[in-house]
């Protein structure tokens, strides 16, 4: 069963070969003309098929007029033609025993006219006769930076790692992808399926289920049409790989565009959530929070507990952020527990008396300029027996303003040797709005690093707060 | 009353003289040498005494061994030695007849000690007896750029603007210059006032509430000593001025922290709240959100109503942005109503058909990739009778994947001839996690000609009802 599955979907990911219909000339900027030259440019190492009745060769490869007319197998067909032409394409497909089709051509059940509806329901039925699988259509299909299938006209992704996104919008992938290259978020694979009418969510959480090159899921809905089964892939995958999803469409308005969107219908806020809750899924509000509550599963996979120790006023600055730290943390159902005794005896050697806060959050406002001392204090904090985790912030503007050019990577080294060695793990807050391309850089070694940076203390406490209570509850509920 | 006020805070924003006591030498990275280097390079235009017994000159200036010892005039002294050696420099003041001192150093009522708050009370009687007022201890005092006062050693800030913020944390002034900078907020006066122990947030306010120069009051509070007084003052301001209040040290451990912080007694959470929402205040959870709402208001002043217009899908891949704007603003009590019907014919007549949805949302993915569409759009949504306000949704990384380089700045220009000229008003949404600095320049285009340019849908939505609540409150309420 699960290696059907995984043969099955062998085509989609890793397909030997692709054909894109309506490649469109060398100069064209009709998507399948950009989505041609992305997959180029990205060095798809199968055979690339450019389907255009009126071009006889297109960026050095020859064209064919139709599938039907490509001489090799196809594994894997992308149509970006206009929809009516879609079902003829779909003929050819069935005659070439393609496996898998991605349809990113709009027009069909998303719309408000009857044809699209229609024509959707042809598309299904060609698919079933033809023996071949559809992903869409309205989507932008599939990336797999391990094959070189790039997602759209996106830049290639040149690392590979072990987060699966699934998403109705096609949008949404461009989101991920977009913040995951800025944050650090390394993919398997992510699925655009658009208004899903042959594979939809449960197929792909199915496959995922059983990947093994997937540790963690995240999820963009509308709607699903088979709810049940929906439900039941979410709690088997749920005791082994955190899955985080964000149901869009929920209240009235987002509802009406969600219909018009993939052609969803969206169900009751109340159902949906207590569903997800039921099978263990993590349930955000926003593509922000998804994509920060993967991270910190990314870089830290588990959290033992929600006690956080907070470090705040690093090269100046603290004592707000300190007070606000323990608010917001708490707000977000984290502890800022007081340092064990043994702690603030440590720390209480380390700095002059006077406006730094020993207690948790640790203030180091009067620790003065110096990045070595991070090199002290990571180690005290990470044997302090009361908090589970360290929420670092990291004033960027500062490290400019109070070091020499020469160190201000100097902290960035600590917290990169303290998260690769230490046995605590530790995120860091980045509250300053990056005005310079040197503040940015700063960011962007941490995320390299894999080591989670938020931009808010909102933003990691949820995030954090989202991985331990799944823990808790699959340490709970699934007896893992 | 307000001419003696008015009069009373000159020497605080427009001192004529400063001392700096406690300057530091040459190469000291001590406060009191920071200051002093900073206030020199602002080109503070008044005079400048260091105050150091071992040195004769700093900086090119003359150093005096003490405030007693300087021969004109002294307005200000900013204090910055050790806090027992405080109270001979106050007896220094009070000879020179000085007018406002401000004490940097910390070891006062914040710290556990019994020595710290026998200080403090020895600080204020002091200048009762003395005939100074204190701002402080434990702060970084004022920044006034019209009159070149620096904020502790930040840089110089150059534009001049009507925001006053008021913060017991001095992190939190650094933070709020930091992302005004980034953001486009202009400030009139800041003033970090610290523990408070003479004059406190309702004195501050009771300036603010005649000054000028200041139209919009933003708080960050732990505590304040005079309860009823503060809540008078803030129904005042509140009829004319708007005043965005975070008051911090809520929760129980927000509170232990903010008592080391400030030496604050914080106060129950829900009577704060129900004080603040009477006085006609906004309350607000972070720095983050007081910002954004002050951007409102700095940039648009008033909203007239909670309707609003979303632009998504610019250059792309705007779909599950629409479905989530929906469900966002609707969490924040705003309304996505669909478009009136000669809006959507018109908008029908501009989009092929398909994957574009024009009921508002408005998705505008299948415009392609030309930037002079907006010229058209933006006075059709302009025109539209059932919204009151625009939120474009802007993907900078799209600007640099889609259009010619020369083209990249394109969309900002008619974004911005629109700001001017249209008569809705209208903010950006920028959700692509920037990574390079053309995507920061085209933020900070916007934000330099006060477009409010917002990181996340979230953000946007919350500053926009908290601006709109706070004038449906102004109408209903106090009658104005």
């Amino acid at each position: 069963m699960n290696q059907r599955k995984l043969k099955e979907f062998e085509p989609i990911f890793y397909p030997k070969s692709i054909a894109v219909v309506g490649a469109g000339g060398e100069d064209s900027q009709k998507n399948g003309a950009l989505y041609l030259r992305t997959l180029l440019a990205a060095r798809f190492p199968g055979e690339i098929y450019p389907v255009n009745p009126y071009e006889s060769e297109i960026s050095g490869l020859k064209a064919y007029p139709s599938v039907r007319s490509i001489p090799g197998t196809v594994d894997n067909v992308i149509i970006c033609v206009a929809a009516h032409m879609v079902p003829d394409v779909l003929d050819d497909c069935a005659d070439r025993k393609v496996k898998v089709v991605q349809i990113h051509s709009a027009g069909f059940s998303e719309g408000e006219d009857e044809e699209g509806r229609r024509l959707e329901e042809e598309v299904v039925k060609k698919a079933r006769k033809g023996g071949f699988r559809v992903i869409g259509p309205n989507c932008i299909g599939v990336c797999c930076p391990a094959s070189r299938v790039t997602y759209g006209w996106s830049p290639p992704v040149e690392e590979i790692g072990s987060v699966a996104f699934i998403t109705q919008s096609g949008g949404h992938g461009g989101t991920i992808l977009n913040m995951g290259q800025a944050k650090g978020i390394r993919f398997s694979k992510i699925v655009s399926y658009g208004n899903g009418c042959d594979l939809d969510s449960p197929d792909f959480l199915e496959y995922f289920a059983i990947d093994d090159e997937t540790k963690i899921i995240g999820v963009y809905l509308e709607g699903v049409k088979e709810g049940k089964r929906f439900f039941e892939v979410s709690k088997k995958i749920c005791r082994t790989k955190p899955m985080v999803v964000l149901k869009s469409g929920k209240t009235e308005a987002g509802k009406q565009v969600a219909a018009s969107h993939t052609g969803a219908l969206a169900g009751t806020e109340a159902i949906w959530s207590a569903a997800l809750k039921q099978a263990g899924a993590i349930e955000v509000g926003s593509m922000e929070e998804l994509v920060d509550t993967i991270l910190v599963f990314q870089d830290l996979w588990r959290i033992r507990g929600n006690r956080v120790a907070v470090v705040a006023g690093f090269l100046g600055g603290g004592g707000g952020l300190s007070v606000g730290a323990a608010d917001i943390c708490g707000a977000s159902g984290l502890e800022v527990p007081p340092f064990a005794i043994e702690t603030r005896k440590k720390l209480e050697t380390l700095f002059p008396a006077g406006g730094s806060i020993f207690r948790n959050p640790l203030d180091m406002t009067r620790a003065g300029f110096n990045p070595g001392i991070l090199g002290t204090i990571l180690p005290i904090l990470e044997a302090d027996p009361e908090t589970d985790v360290i929420m670092f912030i990291l004033r960027t503007e500062f490290l400019l303003l109070d070091l020499p050019p020469e160190e201000v990577h100097t902290p960035n080294r600590y917290l990169i040797n303290f998260a690769r060695g230490g046995s605590k793990p530790i995120v860091v807050v980045s509250p300053s709005s990056p005005t310079t391309t040197e503040q940015l850089a700063v960011e962007r070694e941490l995320s390299e690093a894999q080591i989670a940076v938020y931009p808010t203390l909102q933003r990691a406490a949820q995030a954090i707060s989202n991985v331990v209570h799944y823990w808790d509850r699959t340490e709970g509920d699934f007896g893992c």
